[in-house]
């Protein structure tokens, strides 16, 4: 594991860090912010934030503006990278597709699947190589992300129920199997038939049966993917008929980016912390 | 004018703006942000921020966390760019001479004297701009900055004194006459003469009468710049032997990024708005 960089910030400590994956056979990136309450030696819980398209761990580390309020909650803050890279990977010159754009599944097909494990990386690999090193206490995880990372935020935790303790999500993509950038990503990492996409698709896990108690999701009502790709009425209906209690927020006025994100970060953090303890 | 961008953020909303500049003889870019008292009509506060070296308006704008506290206390938040910038602009190699480098002062040297007129752009010029499409309360301003921005915004104050109501800045270079950044930026830009370099150095106005009432300044104590290029020491000396209450703050562990202003970058739009009315 090798540092690349450390500093402080808001009273705690921002650690960006690279390690060889087991998982995506590459060198992955991540940030990870300790709060303050760190240096007294108990174990904190941990927020995973999944980032979106093209993103690597840096656009949130410098943009989110979670650091103030994790630094007064005592959470714990890792941002991984959103794809394996590096110049033996498969990639696409499409933005979405390819390195930047790894939807957060384990892939099957060609040329895909030897490198693109970002579920197994973020479920396994990750848990394990943060607490070798840092003080975080596993027994209390919550996950968060944006668009393509609010997609793996929801399936990742949908698919593993009692793993996460709180869940929410910035504009995700609710239905990556009825919409064009789930359609063409997850046809090309998992194969053509949409059978195979149910476990990677939020709605379609909650169709099938998968269960949380309940989901924060903040959505701008400006943003120029709401109605083409992301679909929050489609989950909004799926959690009405499963009972589960989803907290949807349309946002007049906000876009996709982060300044959207930023907005509303530590109200999610809040929320985080009140169920994690 | 041509507005670049436009997005709601902290329910306020932040502008990218680009411009023709007479002082420049370019376009010139800045962001402003305008918090949620602005729709109400009345002219509000502003607060002038300028960057560092390598800077755009972008950096602080992404990675600076003010627009919450903006939003609180009902500040308006400007950021220009750090220099006139163009392939018909001159420029240097060195990261630390021409284009992101302006240094705020009005160059009277070839080949910068055409364009480098920084002093001018920011005094004169997009307080204008700023004031005729923007509610700024041009009676109520406050000036800050980060390292080169910092001694932007110090000596901008320091020779001006009544036009800004509050001066702060983050790791200011204090002395350039006497560190390796100002001595070689101010010889190009002013010629070899240091004497012609003391209106654009706060410790050597402080030393020929400049008077302010107060100055806030944090400067991180694990800044690699600190004693060569910023040398807060000079300004404590020049401040207290002139009378000018100076709060210095001297940040353990901070280095002199993004991370370190963010950090402190809530406490000083307070410390503004308090003397902004």
């Amino acid at each position: 594991m090798d540092t690349v960089s450390v500093s402080k910030s808001h009273g705690g400590t921002l650690h960006v860090v690279r390690h060889p994956s087991r998982a995506t056979g590459t060198d992955m990136t991540f940030s990870i912010f300790l709060p303050p309450q760190a240096s007294a030696g108990a174990k904190l819980p941990v927020i995973w934030y999944l980032s979106g398209l093209t993103c690597t761990h840096a656009n949130v580390t410098e943009k989110g503006e979670y650091r103030a309020a994790c630094a007064e909650l005592g959470l714990i803050f890792v941002a991984p990278d959103t794809s394996p890279r590096g110049p033996n990977v498969a990639d696409h010159e499409d933005y979405d597709l390819g390195q930047g754009a790894g939807f957060y599944v384990d892939a099957t097909e060609a040329p895909w699947a030897p490198h693109y494990r970002m579920s197994s990386y973020i479920l396994h690999e990750l848990p394990e190589v943060v607490a070798a090193a840092f003080p975080v206490d596993l027994g209390r995880q919550g996950i968060m992300g944006h668009s393509m990372g609010g997609h793996g935020a929801l399936t990742l935790a949908l698919a593993n129920p009692g793993r996460f303790r709180a869940c929410s999500a910035f504009a995700p993509i609710c239905a990556p199997s009825q919409v064009p950038w789930g359609q063409k990503v997850l046809g090309h990492y998992l194969g053509p038939d949409p059978a195979r996409w149910r476990r990677n698709d939020a709605v379609a896990l909650i169709e099938d049966g998968a269960r949380l108690p309940e989901l924060l999701v903040d959505q701008g009502e400006a943003d120029e993917f709401l109605d083409r790709q992301l679909r929050p009425d489609l989950l909004r209906a799926a959690c009405a008929k499963a009972g589960i209690a989803l907290t949807l927020r349309m946002q007049p006025g906000y876009d996709h980016s982060y300044y959207f994100i930023s907005t509303f970060m530590a109200d999610h953090l809040r929320w985080h912390a009140a169920r994690l303890g």
